[in-house]
This record gives structure tokens, C-alpha cells and sequence, in this order.
């Protein structure tokens, strides 16, 4: 598990591994003849896309630098992850170039403002580089409507991302599958076992349907370590298509879960965390004490406000200003308590899009493996400690 | 282990040992007031550094990208790691303006060609954005002189990072701390304790000398994750300065190392592992089965050329262009040799700078110790394996 990795020769047997990994994951997502990599989380591996859509359209920017380049635009939704915004910045794209489009009343993008948005740039001149879409929004686990992305991609030619780190565990269910329709169609997708399905930190890839450019991309052909003359077949040696040298050998995790447990637990897992997330929304939603942020929910993120006794309404319309900065200012007391007590961790966050306050945001995850019990403690728990707030 | 990190209230404890480990660090490498981030691995280390600088220098092409930037130089020794290229591909900079200096014979970067090549390049209209040089190239271990270097960036104001990730074991030692003479004086430094010091993989860091630029350069202040009302100071929250978001606690087997075995330790193993180079240095140069590439080492990189019975000269004269093919083929099938009795790991390397032919890299780390014996091993076995190649 501490073994360093980036020959075949540095690690024989975790070269296989990952080889067999990472075509696992290509097959699984629709990209039989692409390639991948293992990264240090899903942030990289959200950064590897807009550099291969880079390079796959301007290879001489490789030597050349970004000086005299055509102004490249991303697009993605204001629900997206923060990471797509850090790369601009890294990349040298600009975080300003990066168009945010607004998300409808379940969080996914707006497919129509997306067209939009690409038509206004092209005529402004500016070259679309790529469009990196969610499967699983960090707030609401939104999934993005892949297929008719897909449409707008391939019509504009422009690589289509996408950023399935949390929704991943979907391609496991044959009940949430559909989620991730039109996946196969996109150029990239970063997943992350490490999140939902368990897989201990760090777990991350970063998969393509194309094959070549991350060599193209990246190698530095380093001859003092990538030497050609080997006495096996150098195409094992891989660590060049990488942006980092020696690696963690992180596919062995995943490898031996996917050996030891097999593609039925990933699946009986992942509806059993769906299951209970949606037992937990329907019993919340019955309760004067909580408040869903949302009345539908397409996976396993539940975002909602408690309401102690003395806030719970008779009707509506009472929802004043007052009531509601009270809400926000119980979210962050309650959690104070939760945490202090030691007997939940529940995370909260806020959605300044829709100008929402501090709401509670349950995240159920494969594992531990969640139980109706544990749904259950977990009101009952927060009424004990939140009710007389 | 393999807790996830990015905020105090998701691993309060991991927080504040990454905390104390980067300031014990800052402090070792001079740069008390500084401020620094643990990387998955030297090569992401040496990627922030032109970041950093890039963003000291221009904040706004955070906003705006590289599009219309005045073109930025980086300069590096042509024995310097390749990830310094690298990093020139990823953001935006090419690898054409990376102007990789020569060495001289020790392999450290040619100080006067350095600066003839940074005033040319003024002289041209670029601009100089960075010095990266080495402490402890990868193939023979040269130390740049850091001094040196720094008076040329100071007089220049060129950020002047130092990739230290292969020589920083040097920082512990009273005997050997001298070969990093002047690295108070950098702007940033990466270190990889997961190397000679035996931190298991991955353990890397990235230190400035400066502070605010982390969190300038590459917070994107997500407000769902990085809420600003806590109810803990959230200056612990410092998961925004790094470009990833759930990081591995990587600073913690370093911190239990420092905690369990004290910088004495650190020291006494540091010193061993350079006696013992210096041990086998010292047999071999009197050895016929044995040529040294170079006649003296700086560091524990000890390079050289098994020579079998019946290549064995009586007069340098005789290193015919033909003796050296045959020289360099030794070198491959020794090595394949070696690696199927499974005796011995000991890697192989060109130095096309020099146009040097495939020679053995021993390269003598501090974890396993080390010993006499082993060094001995080491020459006998490979004799006995080689000697009527």
C-alpha cells in the first residue's frame, strides 16, 4: 500500500493492477478504448480534463505556452464542483473564462442557457474548450442531463467532461445507472471510489475515451528514468502519462475490494445507501421538526432545516425574514451541539445561488454500511438535542 | 491514515499536526514567517512553485489567464528534475521557455550562464519568472550552489525556488546541512521526506518563504465548504490554499517519526547513510570490476560501470567507441541478472547531457539502514553475477 510506483520495474505486480483497474473503470463507464490515470483525488483529476481538451486541440501550446492562444472558454454549472474554477487558474485559462450557467429547481444545468452560452462565445471569438458537466452535485447530488449535453457538445465539437467523483457509485446499480445516461458519450470523467463506495483516501481517476494523449500530453520522456531499453515491454512503464513522478499505488485498494467483494456488494450497497437516504427524506418530510430543502432528491444528499419547537409554523406564509434568520442561526448552534456531544456529524453548507441559508445536508455513503436504524437515531437524535433550541 | 482532510472540523487533530509539521519544517529550512502545504509528491511540489510566483508577480491572471501576459521564463539546470517541464506544460507556460542551463562537471547549473541566459532574455522582453534549482539532482546528487543563485535572482528579483526533494535529508545533518547553504535565502523550497528519510509514500511539501500567497493564488472560497461562522477559529481551515480539495494526512506519519525518534535520529541515520556512499565509493574507485563516472559525490548517488573480466583495460587509451557499446550492454544485462536471481535492486541510468551510455545508479537511502556489510554485499555480488559476463 506504501509501495512507490511509476515503472514497471519500480512495482511489477501494482503495474498490473492498476492496468487492470483502470480498464475495469473504462469498461464500465462505455470507454473500452481509452486510457487513464490515477490521481490524488478528484480536484486533479477534474484539472487532467481541461489540459487533454487543451492539448488535443492546440498540441503546439505544449512548447509554445498559452501567450498568443485563442481565449478558451469552460463551461459548467454554478452547482459544479469549485475544483473546475481552480484549474482556470492553474492552467493559465483564467478563472474569468470559466462561464458558470445556472441550474434549474433540481440543481442540474440548464441545457438551453449551456447553448446559449456557447453560440455567444464563438460569435465573441473566443474557442469553447470544453464543457464539464456534474454527476452528483456536492450540495444537492445533481446529475446532469449527460445526453442532451452530449448533443450540444457533439454539434459544437467541444470535449465534454464529466464530473462523476461523487455519483461514480451509480455505475454499480442497475436501479441508478440511467442517472448516468449518456456518460459513454462524453471525451473524460473523474470518479472517486474513495468517496461513496468506500475506498480508503486517496482513490481517484481521471478516465477518457481517447488513447495517446496523456502521453502526448504530459511525458517528458525523462531518458535517466524511462529508459527504452528494458528487458520487458516498456509499454508497462506508464508513470510518464502522469503529471506526478513516483505515485501511491492507489488502484490496489479498489483492485482487492473489486477481487474480495466482486461488482454484487458494490451493487447491493449502493441501493441499500440509496434506499435509506430515501427513507430518511420520506420520514423528515412528515415531521414538523425538519424542513426539506428540496422535495425530490436523485441521490443520496439530503439537505434540510430543523425546526425547534418554538419556529414550527401553522402555516407558510408565516415564513418572515425573522423566522428564517432563526432557522439558519439553529443550523449552526445545533451542529455546535451535535459535535459536542460526539454523537452525529452531520455537514452543513449553504446555497448562496438561490440565496438560501445554513440548511443541514445529510451525505449517505456505502460505508459504513448505513441501516433504517441509524436513519432513524439520527432524528430522533436531533429532536432530543435540537427540539427546545 | 487515511482520514480525509480539508477543513479542522473534518480531522481537528490530523489540523493541527500538519500544522506543527509544516512550521517545525519552515523553521528547519529558515523560513520561520513562511507558510506551506503537504503535495502528493515532489513533482506537484515543484508545480506550485511557478504558480506561486506567476501569481506574486501578476494576481490578475488568476482572473484573466495568460492570454495577453508578457512571455515568462523559467530557468533550471539541464540535470534538474523533469517535472520542472512539466509543470511548464500545465500552466500555460511552454516548455520552450524553460531554459534548462548546463552543469559543470559536478552537475551543478553553470552560475554565469545563468545569469548570461536571464539577461538575455530581459535583454529580449521576456520576463525572468523563476530560478528552480536542484538540492540533490536525481542521477548523481549535485547541489546547486544556492548562494550563488540567490545573489543572481536578488539582483535579478526572480522568485527563487529550490527542489529539494531528493537532498533535503541533508537539513538534519550538522556535517551535511552546509551543501544547502543559503536556502534561507529561496522563496520556496520542496521537500520529500518520503525518500532518503524513509516517510512512507506519500510525504511531500511544498514551503514558502512568504504568507497569504497560497490562499491568493488558489482559494476559490467555496462557501458550502468553507463556511466562514464556526464555532472554532476557521484560520484552521486551510484545506483553500491547497489546489486540491480531501487530502490524505500526509503529514502525520512525518510528525509521528519526528515525535517517536526525535531529529537525533534523523541525524545519526542521515550521517550513516552518506558513510556508507562514501564506503562504496571509496572500494570501487580501487576496484578493476568497477569505473566510477564521476571521481567525487556530494551526496549518496553513486554512479558507475560494472566492468567484467574481459572487458578489464591496462590503459585508459583502450576505451575504444566499441569498449564502451560493450561497457553499456553489461549495464542492461547485469541488471536483468540481478532482478531475476532477486538478489539485487540497484538502478541503471544515462546521462545523455554527457553523451554516457547506460551506467548503475546506486543510490544509498536512510531507511532500511544501511551498513558496511550491505555496501560489501552489494560489490561482492555483483562481481559474482558479472565478473565472466
Amino acid at each position: 500500500m506504501l509501495a512507490s510506483w511509476f515503472t514497471y520495474e519500480a512495482a511489477p505486480v501494482f503495474s498490473l493492477v492498476e492496468s487492470f483497474t483502470l480498464k475495469y473503470f473504462l469498461k464500465l463507464c462505455g470507454f473500452e478504448a481509452g486510457e487513464g490515470v490515477f490521481t490524488p483525488g478528484g480536484s486533479m483529476a477534474n484539472m487532467y480534463a481541461p489540459a487533454m481538451a487543451r492539448h488535443r486541440l492546440f498540441p503546439e501550446n505544449k512548447k509554445h505556452g498559452m501567450y498568443s492562444c485563442q481565449k478558451l472558454k469552460m463551461f459548467t454549472s454554478e452547482d459544479s464542483h469549485y475544483s473546475v474554477t481552480k484549474s482556470a487558474n492553474w492552467l493559465g485559462l483564467g478563472e474569468e473564462n470559466v462561464l458558470r450557467v445556472r441550474t434549474d429547481a433540481t440543481s442540474r444545468i440548464d441545457t438551453t442557457e449551456l447553448e446559449v452560452a456557447i453560440v455567444r462565445s464563438i460569435a465573441e471569438g473566443d474557442k469553447p474548450l470544453i464543457v464539464s458537466v456534474t454527476a452528483g452535485t456536492t450540495v444537492f447530488g445533481a446529475f446532469d442531463d449527460l445526453n442532451r449535453v452530449a448533443d450540444i457538445c457533439q454539434q459544437h465539437q467541444i470535449w465534454l467532461h464529466v464530473d462523476a467523483a461523487w455519483g461514480c457509485a451509480a455505475l454499480f446499480s442497475e436501479r441508478h445507472r440511467p442517472l448516468l445516461a449518456g456518460l459513454e458519450r462524453a471525451d473524460s470523467v473523474s470518479l472517486c471510489p474513495q468517496k461513496m463506495l468506500g475506498a480508503p483516501l486517496q482513490c481517484a481517476m481521471f478516465l477518457m475515451k481517447h488513447t495517446g494523449l496523456l502521453a502526448g500530453c504530459n511525458a517528458a520522456c525523462a531518458e535517466y528514468l524511462f529508459q527504452i531499453d528494458k528487458y520487458y515491454d516498456t509499454a508497462y512503464d506508464t508513470g510518464d502519462m502522469s503529471v506526478q513522478c513516483s505515485r501511491k499505488i492507489d488502484a490496489f485498494k479498489l483492485w482487492f475490494m473489486l477481487k474480495a467483494r466482486g461488482s454484487a456488494w458494490f451493487r447491493s450497497y449502493v441501493d441499500n445507501a440509496m434506499d435509506c437516504a430515501t427513507y430518511f427524506h420520506a420520514v423528515i418530510i412528515q415531521n414538523d421538526h425538519f424542513k426539506p430543502v428540496r422535495s425530490e432528491y436523485q441521490f443520496t444528499n439530503i439537505c434540510f432545516w430543523f425546526i425547534p419547537k418554538r419556529l414550527q409554523l401553522s402555516a407558510p406564509d408565516e415564513e418572515t425574514e425573522e423566522w428564517w434568520s432563526e432557522v439558519y442561526k439553529v443550523t449552526l448552534a445545533l451542529k455546535e451541539k451535535m459535535v459536542k456531544k460526539g454523537t452525529l456529524m452531520v455537514s452543513y453548507s449553504s446555497y448562496p445561488q438561490n440565496k438560501l441559508g445554513y440548511f443541514f445536508r445529510l451525505v449517505v455513503k456505502c460505508v459504513p454500511e448505513p441501516t433504517i436504524d441509524r436513519m432513524d437515531f439520527i432524528i430522533k437524535e436531533m429532536i432530543a438535542l435540537g427540539s427546545d433550541m
